[in-house]
């Protein structure tokens, strides 16, 4: 598939991502977080351009193009981290789709990608973690980006695949790794699904809510802890489910507002969101 | 200089445009017109990129790269005509940053590429015109878009920019390639003048004010008539000068919702922010 073609709707995605609105919890076009802005956002996916397209013409290295998409992103805004969790699925599955002949083989493709990882993308992984300053648990006993981590990395032979499997109980990113984005292309189906009726921003609202409702974010459980994450999806579901009976605007912005002034942000939830929005753009969805 | 940094720079630079707010009678994050969408535009802007690119290594043919960024951003969203008067602007400015030794000779290269536009640029300009639906006046007597047109353009041999003197007395587009791109690189320096203090919307919007206050927006005059161009920007000046008074926050969103409610859109000026957007970021403005 042309690299062009599948950079920019892995940049759409992200585009389309951070504008809806209201996301309870996260930078939205309407809420802001102090040093990080909506603005960030726009400016790292433009950035990181070059990179994705490059993914989609590369066999292997995913760890170095993980790695080289946060420096890129870094590069054109001073928010700090916007896009990590995001890169993490987006590069394998931008990788995959380049690969593809056909759109209805991305998974399939995505999954083979994700075992292709070496142990030098495990190391890169790493050192992208660290520069990134993203606040989670360390992998196991390997504290993220220490250079005796490295040394054990290589020392066992770990490969950036075996490293999502060590981590994937309590990270639903590296669960998407293990589990063949299965999260992911669910939120793509619901997406496609709705777009047509309810428009694009609330398509992507809708599936935000049904996805922090069924599934704890292991963002805010890694930030706070578990019983936070498992209120935060009680709300959300409480909402979820209210919404078939009646409009739920006014309840999801209220729910914005308590989230956003604990500082609670469902990250993980937004990064399968973005993979969600790639795997419709891909399969063709316009709006 | 890199085509894609370029590239980048321009693509930003539409995203920052559309998402500043409130900008008043023009579309933002977070105003929407009833078939064109926020979300369109973002789309616009992603798609359009492999021609901004394009044009970075072009030497020639802006007419044609005009023509084929409004159809490939066309190909990206169903929202109809987005940045059709942004492309007039950019295409030149790109291919001129893509010829760019240095920075700082940005503005002389712009003066060429506008210069050895030929017959045929003139053509595909017409040509896409006529695809993108936009409504403005015809240049002299061609009519946009017919054939007829087309054949008077060659019989005459007149340039694309041969085309823009004839329009710049009742088109800021078509005068800001007569005139050398003076409001474009004025609003640059405005933008970067405020960006540390305000942030980067406020930047854009102060900018956009000023804009509108001392220069009649053409595509209002050409939409409606040269007297509500001047009311509108009477109307502007006055919020202006207060600004320097006091906060006008509430003025501008005043403002902006009554400009809604007539469907008076400030289009041209906000090509000219874009523009100015553009080469604020290739002189290495980050926020």
């Amino acid at each position: 598939m042309d690299p062009s073609h599948v950079a920019r709707c892995a940049q759409l995605a992200m585009l389309l991502e951070v504008s809806a609105t209201p996301k309870p919890g996260n930078i939205d076009r309407d809420h802001n977080y102090t040093d990080t802005r909506f603005e960030h956002f726009l400016a790292s996916a433009v950035g990181v351009y070059p990179v994705l397209e490059k993914a989609a013409r590369s066999e292997s290295g995913a760890g170095a193009l993980i790695h080289e998409a946060v420096a890129e992103s870094g590069k054109w805004q001073k928010g700090g981290n916007t896009h990590f969790g995001a890169f993490l699925l987006l590069i394998p599955l931008v990788m995959a789709a380049g690969r593809c002949a056909k759109i209805t083989t991305l998974q399939w493709h995505a999954r083979r990608v994700l075992r292709e990882t070496t142990v030098e993308d495990a190391v890169e992984f790493y050192r992208a973690f660290s520069e990134a300053g993203v606040k989670v648990k360390p992998v196991d006993d390997l504290d993220l980006g220490d250079a005796a981590s490295i040394d054990k990395i290589k020392s066992q032979g770990l490969t950036l695949y075996d490293l999502m499997r060590i981590s994937c109980s309590y990270d639903m990113i590296a669960e998407e790794w293990v589990m063949g984005f299965r999260k992911t292309f669910d939120c793509a189906g619901s997406i496609q699904e709705m777009v047509e009726e309810k428009g694009i921003n609330d398509a992507i609202v809708h599936t935000f809510m049904f996805n922090l409702a069924f599934y704890k974010d292991t963002f805010i459980q890694t930030k706070f802890d578990s019983k936070k994450a498992e209120e935060v999806s009680l709300r959300a579901e409480e909402i979820f489910e209210k919404s078939f009976l009646e409009d739920v605007t006014d309840d999801i912005k209220a729910f914005d507002e308590e989230l956003l002034k604990e500082g609670i942000n469902p990250g993980s939830t937004a990064d399968i969101i973005i993979a969600g929005l790639f795997v419709s753009l891909f399969e063709g969805m316009r709006f």
